[in-house]
């Protein structure tokens, strides 16, 4: 299987005009090689050439990992003094013979760090941006990639069906996302999970981004749970919005409306339609109910190894749909200071049309 | 606080001739300003300037949480459309007047994503590494610092505790792992771990940076268990090393060594000494016993709000110990493809040595 993705990478970068990539630990590594490493300040760098030549700079006591490698690469480690570093990049770079060459990158993953001791080594080499090269390798998922998507939905919404009997009026938001991550475990998620939970009450339910705070649930709150799991590297995002008692009515009306542009969004995506279709027939369902102004961010973002990733749901993305892209549709009405909706599934695009992976009600459901 | 962290930096950017610094996402960022945001495609920046002047950049969708901060910095929010970013950036550093100024960078932290928008940006400035000047500031905790860091020590140790007894011989990797992370979770940890805790055994201990996998514990195994809690953004990081059933005399023998490498790393810090001389101290005692070769890592690194920060536990590194600097000891031993054994614990510098957060027994423990 790795074989296969280094040879596409190859083709990829032969077509693109670019001699090599050049890699830091993440998700485009791990797709790459099975290997997993974190960020740390001891850096850890792949450079892939269009000749098929691998090379891996790795601390010495992260060696043992390069030994699940299942093709041919160099592997070139160094010690636990910063000083010497350099000296290593610089001979690993110049026997790869890539001063001078086009060395494609990926600026959101790749650090300062990391770049620095690649340009050190090869001061005469351009740097290209390569995420879209990057990024069309892992954009149309196989059918053992959209199982192991599937299988974190499955974890991920047994977990929150296992935790909303739990939820009172009185409980914190930290309470709730604690008691979440431990039934997402309990579950099946692998310990590494796509993010913490979001959950979010009141006022902070107005605010997409929020972090759990020591905020006790109340009644008349709306309650947006924006959750996921891991399971074998793919991962899971989803949201749901709970009423706790009796809510206002107009957050009833904007829970319905959320809900109608989720479904909405959820219909719009098939083959050869592009990605702001998806934006536009969710969003239009907001617009229409006259709550526009409130949806601030995008329909959608790609899924798989990563929360964020190609394809991104946006009004002016042009890019066409394809089998096998996966995508979240989660639309939202955020009323500053009151309180906000998110409701967001989990796409994979099929041969007609598409499919959520998601399938836990989407309906208001009282709590506490 | 952060007004006073503001006005340490603002004195340390003036010592160092710097006229800036630019973050992103990350630790310092959250210790000057106590806001907390992700790594995201979406790029967020902050800059501080030699003359208090703070400026930050973020998505439309995060501009709330910049409510938050408790000193004046001129918010700047872009949409959702990357083609309008460049200019965002573009006027937002031109109207601080940083172009052709000193710049300092965190290459540890920052992205090519946020260095390239601000080197478009500002294309005659220089962009010097600010790890240390960054690092000064946060590496001498002060009493409110560590006693979080007590804290996180403190949930830490009860969770393992609570999962010890759980452990069997059968069980995998993954599932102690798991069921850790659960006990971390219901003692207390922020949902957000500082990192994902190993758990090796057999010859998967003697790979220090392990990963759990479906190996099941097995009698005569080593087992390493290195986790850590996390409490308000400060973070615990420990190993224990257990026996599975009855173990080789060698991996008793190795145990014992490591127990005493680590016991005199605890004991060798004060104010005044070089990080050198705890490195030296317990690389010594494990020398002494044959097995120098087999210990293939430094001795510990800096803990506060990361896992690795300054300072450095190393034998090559001169640098001081101060009060209220806090690190690791974690001396090991790994024979390859046979078992390893690491022993860890949280040091404090204090008036007149060195006090460990950690008192969980270090003694060889047998399971299953």
């Amino acid at each position: 299987m790795y074989t296969q993705r280094l040879e596409k990478l190859t083709r990829a970068l032969k077509t693109s005009g670019m001699d090599a990539v050049v890699l830091n630990p993440g998700p485009t590594l791990t797709y790459l090689t099975g290997l997993n490493f974190h960020l740390m300040e001891r850096p850890v760098v792949m450079l892939f050439s269009a000749t098929s030549e691998v090379t891996l700079v790795l601390p010495e006591l992260e060696k043992l990992k390069a030994e699940a490698l299942t093709y041919n690469a160099s592997v070139v480690s160094y010690g636990e003094n910063p000083a010497d570093w350099n000296d290593v990049f610089r001979k690993t770079v110049s026997s790869a013979g890539l001063d001078g060459k086009q060395i494609g990158v990926e600026p959101r993953r790749l650090r300062l760090l990391e770049y620095n001791y690649i340009h050190a080594a090869a001061p005469k080499a351009n740097f290209p941006d390569a995420s879209d090269v990057l990024a069309s390798l892992r954009i149309c998922k196989d059918a053992d990639e959209i199982a192991k998507m599937q299988k974190a939905v499955q974890i991920a919404q047994n977990a929150l069906e296992a935790a909303l009997p739990l939820v009172k009026i009185g409980m914190t938001e930290k309470e709730l996302a604690s008691e979440l991550v431990v039934q997402l475990l309990k579950h099946g998620s692998e310990s590494e999970m796509p993010f913490a939970p979001i959950v979010s009450s009141g006022p902070n339910s107005a605010n997409p981004h929020a972090s759990p705070t020591d905020r006790k649930l109340q009644p008349g709150d709306l309650l947006v749970v924006d959750w996921g799991a891991a399971w074998e590297g793919y991962i899971s995002d989803l949201t749901r919005t709970f009423a706790i008692g009796e809510v206002d009515a107009e957050y009833q009306k904007i829970h319905q409306v959320v809900q109608q542009a989720n479904a909405a969004g959820r219909t719009a995506g098939k083959p050869g339609v592009p990605c702001a279709a998806v934006d536009k027939a969710a969003r239009g369902i907001i617009e229409q109910a006259g709550y526009g102004q409130y949806f601030t961010h995008r329909t959608g973002h790609g899924i798989g190894m990563e929360g964020h990733e190609e394809p991104y749901m946006r009004g002016d993305n042009q890019k066409l749909l394809e089998v096998g892209m996966a995508y979240t549709v989660e639309p939202g009405i955020y009323l500053p200071g009151r309180n906000g909706v998110r409701i967001e599934d989990n796409m994979v695009v099929t041969q007609n049309g598409s499919e959520s992976l998601s399938d836990m009600p989407r309906e208001i459901r009282v709590l506490g």
